[in-house]
């Protein structure tokens, strides 16, 4: 399992990952599930992956190797908008299942999906999603967060705090809150968390960060978070009946 | 959908279920999914029902229909221990499923499974899960509540404050916040919820309550929780990178 959450707020993007891989649980790894797309000055891509670690690979691999080709081909460089690098990485996505599927057992079907987002000169910043089906979906003002993986622990805490208006700074704290939450009870997720954060026309990476187990912010954070959600507990109204 | 959670505690048990049946979200319905079979100064036992409705609904009949008998059968009046009657609902599960099963179409399999506990004279309060298979747990102080349905986007308020040491009221207040967190964000887990509590040998159920859209403590219980998250996030650290 993976969680990958990508946040569009009107000052920017916010983008985390977890970083645990596992076949089974008496095997697992950590790697790194974050890619940055940087052509400073023009535009910020940054990626999410969640699925099969050989495919979401792959496809990256094949995404960076376009870029290399220069305009010879159509890539994530030259992509005149973010809605046709979600076609890119959709027909990445495409590229390597044609490759692989038939080659995959039945009960390990072939699985790659991304969170992706940024923002090209000339647009404003743009979120997406592509399903394991490799259609894609874009995040708007009525939801302005996208997860993939273990989506449901960490759902509750986004919904509280995050909207389109959010600064990054809160943005950020609620998005480690909500993997605080979802590692808390699923194992396959876990820690470090890579952590980006992009400015609205800034055209370059404002924040990239790995939080490793035992971080002080990160343990700070959640402390002062849960003692915070148990003294708001202990005063919500008694039952009245 | 459905969302069922009970909770044993040092001092009794808490029960809650939402009432929200439905076949596709374009034919949903209210039904109760808390049934009490009670012998006041002898035993409580308090049932919680997930999966197809004509299949819970059933069960429950056929083991009120045996308590009808007497002792004439075993039933879940006359058996001597908790143990006994996860047996009893395990057999009128299979009972019902043997049935039925047959005639249910591949896509909509047999499927009915519940959270029941209470306490028989003799023994203390405990508290079982049936799976869908009709094999079944007992909770224990290490994992002093279960849930069945939709279990996720509930759970981490329960593990921020539920433990085995956690008085009846506050227990109470804490499911009812896990609910609120569930019907956010799942359409098919819906108002009225319905709650029971039992005071550890009383033999007597203590309280049963439904609570329905706008309920004046579960909208005043919900807004508080709300906005002391939101107090509590305003206050976190700042990242301090």
């Amino acid at each position: 399992m993976t969680y990958c959450v990508g946040v569009l707020l009107r000052d920017g993007l916010v983008f985390a990952s977890d970083s645990r891989t596992h076949a089974g649980v008496d095997n697992y790894a950590t790697f790194c599930k974050l890619t940055v797309f940087e052509k400073p000055g023009d535009r910020v891509i940054v990626m999410l992956s969640s699925g099969s670690l050989a495919g979401t690979q792959a496809i990256v691999s094949i995404l960076r190797q376009r870029c290399d080709l220069g305009d010879a081909t159509p890539n994530l460089f030259n992509a005149k908008t973010m809605f046709d690098v979600a076609g890119l990485i959709s027909d990445a996505t495409r590229d390597v299942e044609h490759r692989d599927s038939t080659r995959l057992k039945n009960h390990v079907p072939f699985n790659a999906s991304f969170i992706f987002g940024g923002q090209i000169r000339g647009e404003s910043p743009r979120l997406f999603r592509t399903y394991a089906e490799t259609n894609f979906i874009e995040a708007e003002a009525g939801t302005p967060y996208l997860q993939t993986g273990e989506t449901k622990y960490g759902k509750p805490i986004l919904d509280w705090v995050v909207n389109r208006e959010t600064n990054q700074s809160n943005a950020m704290k609620a998005v480690l809150l909500s993997f605080d939450s979802t590692m808390r009870s699923n194992l396959s997720v876990g820690m470090p968390i890579d952590l980006a954060c992009y400015e609205r026309d800034s055209f370059s990476l404002k924040m990239r960060r790995r939080f490793e187990q035992d971080d002080p912010y990160f343990t700070a954070l959640t402390r002062e978070w849960r003692e915070g959600v148990h003294t708001v507990f202990r005063q919500l109204p008694e039952p009245n009946w």
